[in-house]
């Protein structure tokens, strides 16, 4: 397709945020403090939102803008874990039902943690999910609930960048986790349009780098989810950016940059002890490329998105001592 | 004393909040949500203040009071951890030379802490820590910014107070951990001056239970610092709560109970996991008396204060599995 897709726009952003606002927090901007008592980045915990994760943002506005007859046929829609939880715990705020398809690879945090929400749960092999949802969807009428590739959902999860920009008056640089682009679009969107000047870095696994490879050559990639799933940062590893994702990290990314295993378990620890919220690894990933080194400050404010904070509770305790 | 020491009012806490806004968090209130999905309260996360506890909004008020000759001169303060470093970083944001004398007994976690601030470090036997810090008052010319029994301290600690009464609309009870009061203090002021109806809770360990004890006999009891330092809870080991702490609980406060280790270190754990963020077992003291079935909800949300989360890594490793 040439034609461009239209993009998610300011005015949308802030549509979902006042629409969003009952349901999810308006979560802190935390320092990360190092033993030394230097703060080199600051945190947007997104860990605190009721299901964990930033997620619930996107889901939440898509369920708001269902109309009368969509709310009564219910919704679906398959995750790995983050926007599952987020899909089924909005479906029950706003009194609608939900079928989340899981692939059966998900860790059973987060499937046990999407059941306590009250929706029907089918687990199917990963690459089978999306057919899934969308017989699902057909034979039922519910209504697809996409993860990433969607305006609504884009224009929800774009609330983390608005406030960012709220919150932090002399922002320079925003580094944002990325798997299927969801995050960073909506993010990059809100920010470039508040503040033109901030600089915007996405920052992935290198076990799952898609996009830095497709941004390396111009074009969006697809990996493999034999090899994304190599990744500890199990919310990330989706095999591609989505299609209107892939256009807006293209309008308003400035950098594309990956970290290694070794690096995203060293600053899961480091948030636990220094800013004393949890994260996954998932979450710990966009603020590991600072702490490795790998993107350096330049003036300003450096806030690294904290996606989400669902880990197990042995995997957390390993990583703290 | 027969005379009634005046007490904190709403617009001496409103002044505090304006006054702290640029050093101090205004921290999320944030869901505990069991795993059956069931949420028995929220939390006031004030773990996730730069030094790591709610501390830092008396100490950062107290020092914004003082005039020009008084900053030249410096502050000096005694704490067993959470205050000292709260008024070691207070004091480096405004520019204010500091002074900590910490009992011995100190972990050496918050001793650290307060260390890399910049503030100079005396270390003392518990029982000399007031006569310590008031010698050195008294040679140097020093501000002494008492751990709670202060006005503007107590001011200070009252924005916790003001911010959940804005935070949560349908407020029922709010539960708070003592230990020489000042948290209470203000936020009992704060909250009966905003909602008369709203339910305090003044919560201790049952190993550090003199206001429990005094609240039940109406006049404030003292008890050996051998037996408030039973309790896991370190922060929270003060021998009695101040006089001008007692004055309002007595005039603000509905009810102080009690928790027992078990309980707190339990609760400590289910925050951990539960709402993501860190807490000492100090800081899970209030959420425990509702986790352990002490304190019954009424109608309303209810809130705990979790005050701090400056745990060692490894006692939040044990707790957590």
């Amino acid at each position: 397709m040439s034609t461009s897709p239209r993009l998610v726009t300011l005015p949308d952003i802030e549509r979902a945020a006042e629409s969003i606002a009952a349901t999810c927090l308006r979560t802190p901007v935390v320092p990360l403090v190092r033993e030394d008592g230097q703060i080199p980045l600051w945190l947007k915990a997104e860990s605190l939102q009721p299901t964990g994760a930033f997620k619930l943002r996107g889901a939440t506005y898509a369920i708001a803008r269902l109309d009368a007859a969509e709310r009564r046929r219910g919704v679906v829609s398959h995750s790995s874990g983050n926007h599952a939880q987020a899909v089924a715990y909005a479906a029950r705020v706003a009194g609608v039902r939900a079928t989340i398809v899981i692939p059966d690879t998900a860790p059973s945090l987060k499937v046990e943690a999407t059941r306590r929400w009250g929706a029907e749960i089918v687990v199917v092999p990963p690459a089978d999910r999306l057919a899934c949802a969308e017989k699902i969807a057909a034979e039922t009428g519910a209504v697809l609930i996409p993860p990433y590739d969607d305006r609504e959902v884009i224009a929800g999860q774009g609330t983390v960048g608005l406030e960012i920009a709220e919150q932090v008056p002399d922002l320079g640089t925003v580094l944002v986790p990325v798997s299927g682009g969801g995050l960073v679009s909506g993010t990059a969107a809100a920010v470039k349009a508040l503040r033109p000047d901030v600089r915007v870095v996405a920052v992935e696994p290198e076990l799952a780098g898609d996009l830095a490879e497709g941004w390396a050559a111009g074009e969006r990639r697809v990996w493999s989810v034999a090899d994304t799933s190599r990744t500890v940062a199990d919310g990330l590893r989706t095999d591609s950016v989505g299609v209107l994702n892939w256009a807006h990290i293209q309008a308003f990314v400035d950098d594309v940059v990956t970290v290694t295993e070794e690096e995203i378990l060293a600053a899961t620890g480091e948030i636990v002890r220094g800013a004393r919220f949890v994260v996954e690894p998932s979450g710990a990933v966009a603020a590991a490329a600072v702490l490795a080194g790998t993107v350096a400050p330049t003036g300003g404010t450096t806030v690294a998105i904290a996606s989400g904070g669902n880990v197990a509770p042995e995997t957390l305790a390993r990583v703290l001592v």
